[in-house]
């Protein structure tokens, strides 16, 4: 394993950051030509699918494994596309793995997991519609016969722009459901892409999606009719991780752009690496690194002992992404920081860097949303 | 001064904040024709000039009552430019003041004054020229019969695409001086505006900027030789303050605009200003604010009556750009978060403002070097 | 106004802090002996009762010009004590300067700001009684023929050890009443002191205090019936700004030893004042207490022009409060750690500042309450 | 393993706490005498030596195992004394377990690690000897025939009053260089106990410690001549971790103790526990202390797997140590302020917890020393 994450980490240093730089420095656009190409590197370098089962074409890593060859690939803004360990697909994989029907598994399941095709995740809505609260779903699907119609808005549909399917929830008579509807379905609509800050990194982007009298068949329904939320617990812990994983490696990359660029500047008599405030600041930087990896090496061993929907795995998965979003936000903007001017420009890296993670303290569970879980859980164990 | 302030608020809100929204929103671009458009506007209000003397035009404000006037025009983002207090200018209005000659006041600064012209500041060196210490200053001025050659590189020459002329500081035999050098100069070359985070705020731009073989006259001499870190100095405490009474007017806008949404959102069976840790968020933001508005006062009150280039005013308004700088994050920042998703979306002031509002942590002296001094004089008063 | 600022700290440092160190390193008790010679001692020195009104033998300042005298007195932990400007004699003070009849005044007031007495606050009661939330009051005043009957349970009762009488707050038919108990009432118990952290600062203690079938006359009212909690908010915003200036005194004194230790000791080659981690904890104590300052002046300014009950002064004395007690806890942490090992004994005096300011973080409001109170306002502001 | 960490849980809260109670709240004293009944109930209870080897009648555990034990240990203040797990005790038992001949090993560890004698570290030194800086050592060992004499001033020798032995480092004319010396050694004389705020976990205190013309002979030498400071070392990342297991223990039972205080305290019409901004409490604290458990066992792995001086045990010890030291405060700084006033008695244990806890940041490396070294060892990493 340490092995692959070693590969994964050459692989994306060699052969990723060019591409990166390309797209920071020069505004190469991150298109799905693009992508494909990255994918292609990845496979031909053995570190294509760290997520996807084996039966599928992938490396069948447990949540353990893939912590570091996750981090590794998250090095670059890119790495994790380039690898098919990134948002939504990662989670949509792991979902359809769970929940899938061996047809739908064939159908969606394993040209998502070459990379062929793209997914989308149609959850949040705009108000009064759900945002962190599940129980404001607004999207209704009704049942008729041989099937069921689809009628809501959803924005922040993360992917859509380029999707091949959707997995949306809606609400039913029995309760919240999952469906897969075809990009090509007519009762689909997308609609603008949402000028998130993140823009590097989302091929498909975070759309606004309209589905209006949108009719899908009986097999399009994912898992069992009103058991939605349930199967959104089971993606969430697994895809909060991958997200923890990808951004640690971001702030790693960061902090050893910070180390070397303070070693090579000078200032009041000294170079900047010799001055004790940015000593501290780098210290900082390393606490908050091990800390994010150790605790999501607790959670991936609570999903991979307990099971991704047990109590700890949660509670843990929880505890993870608050501290790792906010960590790697504290990495990244020190590191900007220390670069002085140059940090604050955009075709720098760590410039950019910071930018783009701003929405992981808000995307997956805000941190307010997880610090009141946590804290009922808390509440609950010592009743 | 309190009515001033109040016409201020007034004019930014109703006359400046729809521009605003078709620059954030649409992409209108910021051109200096806008700026004409806008500071002609806030002439017909009678609020254009705080900054500047009244023999010039100006309102010739003292510190202590331009405070409340900068933060209201601080509200947008542009604000500051309609009123024509907006770095470079506002500094370089500053040190003409206290500087120029009869002549070099009727050449450089009435024009300024006035907003017929921008100007720029030309002090900040690629490494391992000078950043926050002025001792590695690298650039150049050789005297020559009648006048002065410069040579050597700039860059984070705030203002200069566009700007009618330089304040260019180069060492000289007898110590670093500042010299006034026409746009027109043959010697100078304007390259490639530096791609900042802060681009909506600054129609010129920050540039990197050539002097090469850029000969000048005596005349262009702005104070006396030898003397040009005095000169800095004199514009230091000033300028950092106008930039804190420009932020925190960005401050209170966010934090005006996150009470109101927070106030129409629900979730989890009440309204998002009804939870408990929205309301701690909210509450800090006011205490940063407030924070702010006290120590600017402070330091505002040492440079009116003990002047700007004294200990007391440089030391205070060390504290106060150091400790708004960060407060106006950690409040732009907590914006973001309340605003949800929504608070990403670059459409949305909040995400554009936490943006623009990085540098504001590096530019005029950054954090770490202004800790430094501050702790200097700690220990010196202890010694 | 300076120069009684600066004779009161010439006066601390020559003649208090003498006897504050044999309280702190040799166990001197903290007698009322002892206070009353430290007050005929700041007597002598011109600088006693700077809250006291003139015609009860005070100096009569108003809240701005305390400011800097009550700092200055505060760089002693029993510098307030000495000049009678310390809880909850000077919030008594001031609340019967506000409230009492010329008889009451006669009575209780005079004594009170000679220093001749001492006297206690009976406000907080043992759960399920009031803490913070006034509303659960549970202390009862019952009305019966020329005077009352008062019964209930009271606990961090400031100053009851000892005092001579207590503003006792019960509800009555007509709402929360506040009346004077004089000592020697046979219905007033005083039970144990309470082992709070703060236990040199406070000569009466906080103490358990029972009224049982206490009888006081009509005459024992201290304002009108039923307005308790509108004259506890007239105590307040004053009583608060109070505490905040004697504590940011103390950081002050902590900031001086601390400055000067880390000139003295060195360690890996430099004095650990040349050390860039011990500078940026200076200079963030620093600017903390210029914030604390600043804050504290911009109330004071507020409770003078505006009223002590008016809601710009108390808006502003909460922010004030939550900030300057987080601020100063923050300055003696850091003041600890850098005096090493030396800083957690209790011989020194940064331990024991360290402990005994724990409790301004809770009493007179604690820091959650009054953000709750900050946000409640915020949002009115913007609804 | 988890079995007995329960056992632990379950001992330490049946047996322990109620005499844990007599010292906090009655003043019962901790003596040598309770020390030795208290150890009694644990090894009646199966659980007693956790670090010691199992061939002198200790458990044996390996770094990992420890974890879980040492912080159910530490869910008392005097639990880890019970167990034989607290310092300085469980960092000799470390090094005379690595170092000592069989001869020393049979006359030293075998009687401290039954629990029969407390030993002491005589390592820091008063100004201008050595603090955190080893080479600024001033104690000097002279060697002389069959032996050495030792001259120098000690302070906070930890567990020096009434300790059987003494491990002294000083400097040869090799190098430093550690020395076993017995208590009734006459040329050892034990001063005043030095009044830190950690009074109630430490029997033998923090002492002044003098050897004057202190002759030892060969057999003295604790390992080999002039490496005393490996010997350091390898005593160091071990007992650092030790130390963050006891006092994340202490950390997880204030957690308890305030989840369990604010479900039944009410105010402003709901329980304490409904509050968000408790709850954001609660959650900041289960996020502290779940990180804090992650990087105790990436720490411990690193000690297990690669042994305790390779410089990933080190760097991962120190980055434990600098975060658990910093999270535990902040975690019984929270639980104060959520116990309200009865948070500030030392009749309660979160107040003595607080007390207590705060030489945790500067005992065994100063977090800022520490920093400075993980510096370091980032900039190296990226030369």
């Amino acid at each position: 394993m340490a092995e692959l994450a070693e590969r994964t980490r050459r692989f994306v240093s060699e052969q990723v950051f060019p591409i990166e730089r390309e797209i920071v420095v020069d505004g190469r656009p991150m298109t799905d030509a693009l992508r494909l190409e990255l994918q292609k590197m990845a496979k031909d370098a053995g570190v294509f699918g760290p997520l996807s089962p084996v039966s599928y074409g992938g490396l069948g890593l447990d949540t353990r494994a893939q912590a570091p060859v996750l981090e590794a690939a998250g090095t670059s803004l890119i790495g994790p596309l380039a690898l098919n360990c990134w948002a939504p697909d990662d989670g949509n994989i792991h979902l359809l793995a769970h929940a899938a029907t061996p047809e739908q598994a064939e159908r969606y399941l394993r040209p998502l997991a070459s990379g062929e095709v793209r997914s989308a995740i149609a959850m949040t809505e705009p108000a009064p519609g759900t945002g962190s609260d599940p129980s404001m779903l607004r999207t209704v699907a009704e049942e008729v016969t041989d099937g069921w119609i689809i009628n809501g808005d959803k924005h922040f549909t993360t992917g859509a722009d380029g999707a091949a399917f959707f997995v949306c929830i809606a609400r039913t008579e029995d309760g919240p459901t999952m469906f897969l509807v075809d990009q090509d379905n007519p009762g689909v609509t997308v609609g603008r892409r949402m000028p998130t800050l993140d823009h590097t990194s989302a091929p498909g982007g975070h759309c606004e999606v309209r589905f209006e009298n949108c009719v899908v068949p009986d097999e399009a329904v994912l898992g069992a009719v009103g058991q939605g939320l349930e199967y959104a617990q089971v993606r969430l812990a697994p895809s909060r991780l991958t997200f923890c994983m990808n951004w640690l490696g971001l702030a790693t990359r960061a902090q050893e752009l910070t180390a070397r660029h303070i070693q090579r500047r000078e200032s009041f008599g000294a170079r900047i690496a010799d001055h004790g405030m940015a000593q501290g600041q780098l210290a900082d930087n390393e606490i908050d690194i091990e800390a994010s990896r150790a605790l999501i090496h607790r959670a991936a061993v609570a999903i991979d002992t307990e099971g991704a929907a047990s109590s700890s795995a949660r509670h843990l998965a929880s505890v993870a992404k608050t501290f790792v979003a906010e960590a790697v936000w504290r990495v990244l903007d020190r590191a900007v920081q220390l670069h002085g001017g140059l940090g604050v420009c955009e075709d720098h890296l760590v410039a950019r860097f910071l930018v783009e993670a701003r929405a992981f303290r808000i995307y997956e569970g805000p941190s307010e949303v997880l610090r009141w879980s946590i804290a009922r859980r808390v509440l609950r164990n010592y009743r």
